[in-house]
């Protein structure tokens, strides 16, 4: 039986941390464009409790989306220990393309999948390098695609990375700007013929009716702002809803299919969106089993990361193997299970066996 | 063993037409921004000997590159005469996202993937719509990918669309925006087990060294235009230079894999790039079996479409197999190539046995 296992992980975490307290002088209005009655204080106060961002980080400014993909893909390849002419997949989540500041277009041309290959100076003309959009479940679906290739007998060996400049579409009169964070995360996905491990099964689903424009690009809440120029926005609180009741059931679906039972699962790299959203669709998935929910079952990242979009997973898969999160820590032959929700609306998981 | 067939094809065809003469009046400036020494007549006789370019089509302004990708998909839905709620994937290729009239920003949040589904009332969840960026060969590499998850055992039916609206990307002081169009073509790949039928082989390539920029976003060449406002800028003679010298060799290794004899090649499905270019890569491909190039093998669009990138192919394909080509047809049992190049630089190529 032929899967495919994750060999090696990488990630950068841009240097820029922003506060909470460096929006307490922001002008965060409602969408009417009215000024929020409250306190900024009090709104940061509160947006901490509900997602548990204190801090997140931005990219410098002579950095895109692709340097740091590039920086992230480095230390996977070197993590992995294989040698790059080796690879014949890299294949680049992202949303937004590489966004320079000051500028509010999205580069893709080339795709940022060459732009990394370039940079990685790989000469191998068989190394096929692509951009996949998907919302914040990019990067999941881009280590689907993998084993996909690696199972049709069209790849050994993918680089997949998720990458993304989030601070650079955000409207800052909107307060759903401070969830927002860079990052970027890598793995090395090989070919593998070893019994019972690495991916043991997967779920992908796309909800696109009503459901289809919950995060689009729309204008700023700042009336006096140009129409034309948009941002990331979202309707958080349908989100919500929609995560906690769609993304345990496909979490499930995916473990009945694996064969393992809810007990033998050690961990579960949810996409980091939101504290209180997050701990909700646990709840609901050991729910389903009529269980509790074990201690220490979701390493979380968002505290000092914020919302990366794709990065998320990659980068707290990458924290926990590489010993950096505290009491979290991932053994040989255990099961977790990996999980991302976002734009399209999209939802995957895959169950792993380390 | 499991192959792909494609069941439906549908393409739409943009309403306004663009003739040459339409940019007779225009200033067309050199990179340096001085005005070009030739006459716009002369510059436009020039380009159309090259390129073969008499007009092409733009797109109505209340339409968006996934409303193109929609009309084509609703076709090649109705051509393959499936229950689109059977579809488990819809793969929409594409390099600008939705660009609106007056807009310099590429909207893709949610993905053109989705915003498909959405209009067509697409409920089934377990349908996975997804964007794939891969320069002009994009559609090409969403039928190589949707055999890959149908090799995988993960989907049996897939919507492939390719779709662009290349003239909301174009300086208007540059003359190689005459070569760009609108358009979009979209097919129906489906499970196969019937032997030596559908798709036979393929292969791609990504050239991402001293290549990886011969197509970029780049400030127009009047250089009183705001910089940071950026437009689909190449390399030309670059561009020709690599495809003469590596497509061919894409297609006779493509050729080798499927065992086809090169005498049994029907017809060659090329990207729709320059006349001239695609001519010399026939050539260049006969000439590596010793072959001269057979009359009538390369159906052409250009001439009245344009070059609408990733829409090229599905459009030629769709035109020829329903009859709208004068002297072009393709009947049961023929083998026929599909090929593309572009932005990457990328390069793919698929036999094929209808």
């Amino acid at each position: 039986m032929i899967s495919s296992k994750i060999t090696g992980t990488g990630t950068f975490i841009p240097t820029l941390k922003k506060e909470n307290t460096d929006f307490l002088k922001d002008k965060f209005l409602d969408t009417d464009g009215t000024l929020l009655a409250s306190e900024n204080e009090v709104i940061i106060e509160k947006f901490k409790a509900i997602t548990g961002i204190e801090e997140r980080r931005y990219a410098r400014k002579e950095y895109t989306s692709s340097d740091l993909a590039f920086f992230a893909a480095q230390k996977a390849i070197e993590d992995a220990d294989i040698d790059k002419e080796e690879l014949d997949y890299i294949i680049f989540a992202h949303n937004f393309g590489d966004v320079k500041v000051g500028s509010i277009q999205s580069d893709m041309l080339p795709t940022l999948a060459t732009r990394v290959k370039n940079k990685l100076k790989i000469k191998n003309p068989n190394c096929v390098a692509y951009d996949l959009l998907f919302g914040c479940p990019g990067w999941i679906q881009g280590v689907i695609q993998a084993q996909a290739y690696i199972k049709a007998g069209i790849a050994n060996k993918c680089l997949v990375i998720g990458s993304e400049t989030l601070s650079r579409v955000i409207d800052k009169y909107d307060r759903d700007s401070m969830i927002y964070s860079d990052g970027a995360g890598a793995c090395i996905v090989e070919k593998t013929t070893e019994p019972d491990a690495g991916i043991l099964s997967h779920a992908t689903q796309t909800f696109a009716n009503e459901e289809a424009f919950y995060l689009h690009y729309g204008s700023s809440y700042n009336k006096n702002e140009d129409k034309n120029v948009r941002y990331i926005k979202m309707f958080g609180r349908k989100i919500y809803e929609f995560a906690i009741t769609n993304v345990p059931a496909a979490m499930k679906f995916a473990l009945d299919k694996s064969g393992v039972e809810i007990d033998d699962v050690k961990k579960i790299f949810i996409h980091q969106a939101n504290e209180k959203m997050d701990e909700a669709i646990i709840k609901r998935f050991y729910r389903l089993f009529k269980k509790p929910v074990p201690e220490g079952i979701m390493p979380m990242s968002i505290h000092k990361l914020g919302n990366s979009s794709v990065a998320t997973v990659p980068t707290l898969l990458d924290l926990v193997l590489k010993g950096k999160i505290e009491n979290q820590s991932v053994q040989k032959g255990d099961v977790f299970i990996l999980a991302s929700v976002g734009a399209g609306m999209n939802i995957n998981t895959i169950v792993y066996r380390y």
